[in-house]
């Protein structure tokens, strides 16, 4: 199936809602932020800009801010619920990389907060970047109607909590052996909840702030779970097959790590059928929007295709 | 000024909250909380159990318990805003005590959690006890307007934020020397974030589910400040001359950390008359609420003379 959105075009569009993320991050966590008449903790405000700010493809966003333009919902209140999205994003990160649990050390090239800053500002900064999103995500400017902000701010909740996110951190970690034996692993169930969570709320975000039919919802969840499992197989497969330098950083490790991924479940080459097949699911799911559609289905492709 | 609930009433209404709080939590912390069909990270749950169950006073859902009574709001609903923020503040508890933090490892007498379970467990338990408080908290049966939902929301969020208790936690590691050298600490201001901010949220709870009046909700913001500086004042006499077996902990800590505290700064005889002026402001605050404002005004008192 070809896609009405040429490959620049949807660059552009990529890069457009990254900039704009990025400002809009840059304006959240700027002092004005706190009353004036309240100490600034400066250290912790200072770890919440480094590890929000600076980049990233903001994927997240833009799947929020695509598929509000389905509904024709203001880019302004999609690109506020996006920055929540993404706060959520960046806090789990900086908890991941804390030495108890990756112990990484290096992000996008760069030292990771805990590197940078200590431990005790990594956990904090993170604590605050989670909390800001629940102050973000309720704001008058992302709809006039607060059953739609609390439906949108619940939702979040729950993909970022233990039956999401963290759950599904919790489940990575046990299959790493990290509490004892080896606990057996559901790679589809576990990443349906440790990344395909989030992805999957930045796809439903703007059917609920759409005010969706219960078709149209239904479509976008369909397209948002297929796009998460095509993403997390396409990350499996760049550790496999990918170039380090594209990546930013090493390849191997899940082997290194013994880990179960789609690649060890599946192989290479049933891994490359299910990204196919997942296209072809996130494709049919977005029929019912027609050419409404074609950026979240060239978006579904970038995210199976991408280098890193 | 007398008040007109006795000693025995209120330690009755203090733990009859506790022990509704308590059922409530166990029941928001039970395994149906995650749909049938998503693996159960049943280690992260059992952590949370751990952390949010077996008691403790509950003083933060008893103050919107009581701040909502004065409204006629519905116990129900104030019960599930007060388990919101007792995740709050369980998960604030368990994040202070890492070794990267407070390096507790004792707490109410017993093994603090990342002791118990280990440190990835701890971090993932607090995160999961944030995100839950926020899912709690939007939940229709807590009110019928949505609007004052998403007050509560935004307000819980502000007050556990960096511009409340996480600010808070970050000016107090400052203050410590942790980051260099020692920065220089405002104790009124670090403990209106870091302890004041969740207890005022308690007492301004039951205005924004009461629908109260701006004059009425000035009241009880007043009344909350007001027992939020009483509550740390006492905190730290206790550490002077409180009984260790009572406490359940170490007295003298505060001293042997060579922290800026109320009584560094006041002394003892000046820190008790500044608990003395406290209650006298607590008392005023709540004078527009006549006979309604008995249990909090109670509740003043308790938190400026416990003993643990």
């Amino acid at each position: 199936m070809t896609t009405g959105t040429s490959p620049q075009d949807f660059a552009k569009r990529l890069d457009k809602t990254a900039e704009d993320t990025e400002a809009l991050l840059a304006s959240l966590l700027s002092d004005t932020l706190l009353p004036d008449e309240i100490a600034r903790p400066r250290r912790v405000m200072e770890a919440m800009r480094y590890s929000s700010l600076g980049g990233g493809k903001r994927l997240r966003p833009f799947l929020v801010v695509e598929s509000s333009t389905v509904f024709g919902v203001a880019r302004e209140a999609a690109l506020l619920a996006g920055a929540a999205l993404e706060c959520i994003h960046c806090y789990s990160l900086i908890h991941d990389d804390l030495p108890a649990m990756d112990n990484s050390e290096l992000r996008r090239g760069r030292p990771t907060l805990h590197k940078k800053y200590d431990d005790a500002t990594a956990i904090l900064a993170g604590d605050g970047l989670l909390t800001l999103a629940f102050d973000i995500i309720t704001r008058d400017e992302i709809h006039s109607d607060p059953t739609v902000r609390l439906l949108l701010t619940r939702a979040l909740a729950r993909a970022s909590g233990i039956g999401g996110m963290v759950g599904g951190q919790m489940l990575d970690l046990a299959g790493e052996g990290r509490f004892g034996d080896r606990e057996p692993v559901d790679v589809a169930r576990l990443q349906q909840m440790k990344t395909g969570a989030l992805l999957r709320y930045g796809c439903i975000a703007g059917a609920i702030l759409g005010q969706a039919t219960t078709q149209e919802y239904q479509a976008l969840d369909d397209y948002g779970r297929a796009l998460g499992e095509a993403f997390q197989i396409a990350d499996d497969l760049l550790d496999v097959e990918g170039d380090a330098a594209a990546l930013g950083k090493q390849t191997g490790q899940d082997a290194a790590l013994g880990k179960t991924t789609f690649v060890t479940q599946l192989g290479i080459a049933g891994a490359k059928q299910r990204v196919s097949d997942l296209l072809g699911k996130a494709d049919a799911a977005l029929s019912i929007f027609g050419a409404r559609g074609d950026v979240l289905r060239a978006a579904a492709r970038f995210v199976a295709e991408r280098k890193n």
